[in-house]
């Protein structure tokens, strides 16, 4: 039987929380054939991103109902507006779902659609903290497997977590075969994140402006999040 | 002046090449302010790409003439076609064009173009060797940079590249602060790529049978490529 990965679009996410584990899972079906890799949305209109693009899913919420695992991906003050979108917290919390993902603050619309309750679970190093606010407990690690949710963090941190995914779902050498497809052999010029340098206090006033910005027009949301 | 970096649209390209790239670079304007980032495509109309997502550009190549600087996506067979599109080859080849990059087969575009000859440059490692006849040298780099040229190599890479790239056109500490945006702090499963354990031998098929099947109409460039 197959099963289908969806991938969640949604208006205004940032394009690589979906476009690094979608490359990493679109060859999946090459080697595991029961794995069927599908973009969805509430419509088939051209969603804007948080860059100069726009996509189109390749199926609609209607047209794939029922799928066996959810990629979410996050954004800035689109995802936060988007936990306010009862169709989309809908789609992702159909129980028929047996595995939820999800990149960067794509695990506030897993938290605001209930899913994170009681769970360890990661998101992007400035919103972690927001977790709690949804019955989870943060972790800073790269991604996060908790039962059927596993939770990636920041952007870039998608691609790593599909590569574990990959590897859930076939084998060790079927993930490392995906990894040398995708040449994904980083190299960042100065080397990793230096988490000992960042200017936390520095970055404080982003999180809580965009949740203010994103959800003045829904009280409860936001006092949930400040 | 605005310096318009223009990332180049066509059907089929490997989402990640484009992806990776735009998304370290579409901030840079928030940073350096006289850089703009745009899309660019033939058409407006939403473009195929290698995994189940469409794309739309936010512009046409009519509607940005002389970009600054280009960054040329890569991918498999629908690469190796648009070497025969020539409507594409002239928006590469414009002579105001101050820099142009690529990710990926994206160099074999800027080969096809006339761009590479008698430069330094890198590509997928499956296609490496065929730099060569556009009289390049090709060599074995995360990226390559020579004159107002610099390209990278596959798919994942383009995430290195945009990182120096951003570098060079503004700092370190700004480079830096984009790879912190987007949590670029690289943690494969298994770790980086094994190159040595690679059986080099058994995807030798690959590129072989993609310019075959791609090129079979354009007997000039078959010949030139096999």
């Amino acid at each position: 039987m197959t099963k289908t990965i969806a991938f969640v679009v949604y208006p205004g996410l940032t394009i690589l929380d979906l476009i690094g584990p979608l490359q990493v899972l679109s060859q999946l079906s090459s080697f595991a054939p029961e794995y069927e890799v599908v973009t969805v949305a509430a419509s088939s209109e051209p969603a804007p991103t948080d860059t100069p693009l726009s996509i189109v899913a390749s199926r609609t919420f209607a047209e794939v109902p029922d799928p066996w695992a959810i990629v979410v991906p996050g954004g800035l003050e689109p995802t936060l507006r988007a936990m306010a979108d009862e169709t989309l917290l809908g789609y992702l919390r159909n129980p028929a779902i047996e595995l939820a993902t999800s990149v960067c603050t794509g695990s506030l619309l897993l938290g605001a659609a209930g899913l994170l309750e009681g769970r360890r679970a990661t998101t992007h190093w400035m919103f972690r903290s927001k977790l709690s606010r949804f019955g989870a407990t943060p972790v800073a690690e790269r991604w996060v497997e908790d039962g059927p949710v596993i939770t990636a963090a920041g952007v870039a941190a998608g691609i790593d977590m599909a590569l574990h995914l990959a590897e859930r779902l076939t084998d060790a050498a079927t993930a490392q075969t995906l990894q040398l497809l995708i040449e994904y052999d980083p190299q960042p010029p100065h080397g990793p994140i230096d988490w000992d340098s960042v200017d936390y206090a520095a970055w404080a006033s982003v999180p809580e402006a965009s949740v203010k910005s994103a959800l003045a027009d829904h009280p409860a949301l936001l006092e949930r999040l400040l």
